[in-house]
């Protein structure tokens, strides 16, 4: 059995107890939860990829891991058969893979993308945050302002040059002890660098605090 | 767009107006016939592959070949949603390529193998066969000969050797002019290869006549 994202499956935090209290509230009908072994039989060998998309930003870092992403999702839309289902749009990589497989693969599925969800003070929120030191916690409201304040530098003061954006971008994260994975300016479809700031572009950013690895984005 | 199979697609006899009307012989309601566009867009991306078995036997001679075939099965699984889908065993690695894919994804399909349909004198029927010359024509049939003597060399002289079957089918097979791709005795299920024949084994060939490659099996 091949298993891309599997040590990083380990170290994912996860709390059932919380999360069925979370959907109980949410008047959720059906929780499926089935175990690793349900899902991968030992003798397992297929798998989805979605080329190029998955072998950059994000997909560079962690080799592997949206191909793990891809497959289980096919496997658990194949076996729910749903008409629609949600991703959020915090793990923007991996909503974008998901519809450009749905697309490819015909899946007659719609995909709806969750708005991210921010902390009061922008820090997007993820399972992840449990991690942060306190110090590191409040360091971390950094990427969302380093994100705002491009989208602003781009509508009120007409940059456009990513080069420059990126650079303030990292200087402002690294003076907060951030220490930048990457940060890309890119086409909103293919995820492409690109060469002049237009609308709609979009800026994605994956930063260590310490051990603990963030990701936000913001659309221009 | 990649499309591994592209230039083995090409040179692939079609001859629709003849396979339609071999339908309509057979009373079937619906001839499904998309063109390349309509199932590869021109940003195509997404390919699904069952690992380890399609980069053996068949897929070392065509790298990329089971890729294809997986992806446009699982695509046109999802166009038309069917109930059954049969494939036939001439193919048999495709078969059970497409049999792993189906119980790895979850897929809600059952998949009937239809049995190697043979000329008179044993030919496997193929729409390569068009392609031999009237001498190479005749040679094939050593090709059904040479599995049928080394299926009753295990039953009536009790030879478990698959070195000394293999070695004899080879000899049998060249002696009439065909150019050996491969002839391997395999586990039925995951294509290894076996130390001792046993029932239920499978023999597999590729071998080429002249430019035209033609395959066949049997089962011990």
């Amino acid at each position: 059995m091949q298993f891309g994202a599997n040590e990083d499956f380990k170290r994912y935090p996860r709390d059932f107890k919380r999360d069925e209290g979370l959907l109980k509230k949410e008047k959720v009908d059906l929780l499926f939860y089935p175990s690793v072994k349900e899902i991968y039989s030992e003798d397992y060998k297929t798998y989805v990829e979605v080329t190029e998309l998955s072998s950059i930003l994000c997909g560079k870092s962690r080799p592997g891991h949206f191909r793990g992403v891809t497959t289980v999702v096919l496997k658990l839309f194949n076996i729910i058969k749903p008409d629609i289902a949600v991703f959020g749009e915090k793990d923007y990589q991996q909503a974008v893979i998901i519809q450009k497989m749905v697309k490819d693969l015909n899946l007659d599925i719609k995909i709806i993308i969750g708005p991210i969800v921010r902390e009061k003070d922008g820090l997007a929120i993820s399972s992840r945050n449990i991690y942060l030191s306190p110090e590191e916690r409040v360091s971390a409201t950094i990427l969302y302002q380093s994100l705002k304040w491009a989208r602003n530098s781009f509508y009120k003061e007409n940059i456009k040059s990513p080069e420059y954006m990126l650079n303030q971008m990292r200087q402002m994260i690294e003076a907060k002890g951030g220490m930048v994975d990457y940060i890309a300016i890119v086409d909103k479809n293919d995820f492409s660098p690109v060469k002049f700031i237009k609308k709609d572009d979009r800026i994605l950013l994956a930063v260590f605090f310490g051990k603990t690895r963030l990701i936000d984005n913001i659309a221009i």
